[in-house]
C-alpha cells in the first residue's frame, strides 16, 4: 500500500488512522487492509488522488477519497467495507430430497439488527476461518447449515453447490459472499422445524420455514432476499429445478 | 425521535452530530434520520440503548448502538445507511419484445467504485424525486432506462411490472430500492448497442449489452450481480419466461 501514489498523497494523520487499525482478533481489520492495498489506482474515467477520510464502526468501515475524473473534475468517491474485507461469508438455499427428488426448500425468518424488521434470511454468515476448527469454505458452509438450522451433525446428499459469488450492493459496498445450494435428506424435516435456530449469543431469534418445493414460485414472488433470489435464479439456470417447474 | 429512550440515553455530542447532519439539498440526510426515528427500540432479543457512535462519509453513514440482549449481555450492534435512507432507489431488468414474444435482455457493464471492478449493473440508480422533473417511481424508472441506455425518448411496452423491494444485504445495510422488469421494443436493439451510457458526469463509464433471450440461463449462470439475479428469479416465478425454458 506504501507504493501507490494515492496513499503518498494522503494526509499523516489519516495514514496514522489506518496504521492504528486493529491487527488481531477478535477485531481485525485485515481483511479490509488487504483489499484497499489491492485497489487499482484508475477506476473507469477517474484516478484516485488519496484517502480524504476513514470512518470506522466496529464492524463496517467508509473509505472516502478524492477522485479526479478525466474531464478534471474533483469529487470525491466512497464505498463501505466489512473489517474482513470484501469475501465476508458465504449465503445459500437449503434444498430437500427425497430419493434424489427435490420435495422442499427452506427459508430462514428473523429479526435483522440492521433494517429492525423482520426480514427473509439465507442460511450462512460471516466466513470466520480458523474459527470452530474451520480452515476451508466447504467446511464453513457445513457448520453454518449445521449451527443455523440446529442440527447435531449435518450429512449432506452430495457435494455443495458453489455458485460464485454475488455483489450485494456495488453502487455502495464491495461486499462479495460466496452463494451455495446444498441439499439434504427429507428425513430431516420435523426435526428442522422444532430446531432452535443458530446458538450463537450475538445472533438474534430467528426460525426455520420448511416449504414444499411446490411453493418455490410463490415464495420468491414475495421474497425480498437477494441472496435468496440469487440462489433460486442461479438454481433455475443450472436446470436444478427442471421437470418441478414448466 | 427526541422521545425515543435511546436518544435520550445517547451522549450530548453524538445529539449534537445528528442535528448538524446536512438538511438541505444536495447533500441532505434527512432520509436516514427518518428512518431512525422510526426504528423500534426492541429487536428480536435486544433492547437498543443509546447511539454509542455515529460516524459519516458523504454518502453513506453508520450510526453503532450501544444494545443490552435479554440475557443482560451488553455489546454493540451497527449498520449502514445511504443518506437517503433505506428506500434509496430503483434497479432492473430490461426485456426487448418483438410482436408481444420476448426476444432478448440487456446487461449494462461497467467499473465500479466500490469494488475497483468491472461488474455487471443493472439499470437504476439513486431515487432522487423532484430532480429531473421526477415526481414519482414509475418516472424515475423510465428516466433512468431513458438515462442509462442512451435513449432520446423512452416508450415502453405496457407497464413497468414493480416486483417489490429488495434489501441487498441485511446483515449490513437497510438499504432496499425497488426492484422492476420493463420491457422495451426489439427494434432499439441497434441503437441501444450504439448508444453511450448515462449522460451523468459524475457516473463511471459503462457499456450496455443486449443478448438473445436463449442466453439468459447462460449469463445467470456467470452474473454475480444482485439485482439481475433477483429480477430473473421474479420473472421466472411470474411466469415471466414461460414458453421460452423449460
Amino acid at each position: 500500500m506504501v507504493q501507490r501514489k494515492w496513499f503518498v498523497n494522503t494526509s499523516s494523520d489519516i495514514r496514522q488512522t489506518l496504521a492504528e487499525l486493529p491487527e488481531q482478533d477478535p477485531r481485525n481489520f485485515n481483511g479490509f487492509l488487504l483489499d484497499l492495498a489491492e485497489r487499482p489506482e484508475r477506476i473507469a474515467n477517474v484516478t484516485v488522488e488519496s484517502l480524504a477520510e476513514l470512518v470506522c464502526g466496529n464492524y463496517a468501515v467508509i473509505p472516502v477519497f478524492n477522485v479526479r475524473s478525466d474531464a478534471g473534475q474533483l469529487y470525491t468517491y466512497e464505498y463501505v467495507s466489512w473489517r474482513y474485507g470484501s469475501m465476508s461469508g458465504v449465503k445459500g438455499l437449503i434444498l430437500l430430497e427425497n430419493h434424489e427428488r427435490i420435495t422442499h426448500f427452506i427459508v430462514l425468518k428473523g429479526e435483522k439488527f440492521a433494517t429492525g424488521k423482520v426480514e427473509d434470511d439465507s442460511v450462512g454468515g460471516y466466513i470466520d476461518l480458523n474459527v470452530d476448527g474451520v480452515t476451508n469454505l466447504s467446511q464453513r458452509i457445513e457448520k453454518e447449515i449445521q449451527q443455523e438450522l440446529g442440527l447435531p451433525e449435518l450429512v449432506l446428499k452430495g457435494d455443495t453447490i458453489l455458485l460464485g459469488e454475488m455483489a450485494t450492493d456495488p453502487g455502495m459496498t464491495n461486499n462479495r459472499p460466496g452463494l451455495f445450494i446444498a441439499i439434504l435428506d427429507v428425513s430431516l424435516a420435523r426435526q428442522l422445524e422444532s430446531a432452535a435456530r443458530d446458538p450463537d449469543e450475538r445472533e438474534l431469534r430467528g426460525e426455520v420455514c420448511v416449504y414444499p418445493i411446490g411453493r418455490l414460485q410463490e415464495v420468491v414472488r414475495q421474497s425480498q432476499d437477494s441472496f435468496f433470489l440469487a440462489c433460486v435464479a442461479k438454481g433455475w439456470a443450472r436446470g436444478i429445478f427442471d421437470g418441478i417447474f414448466r
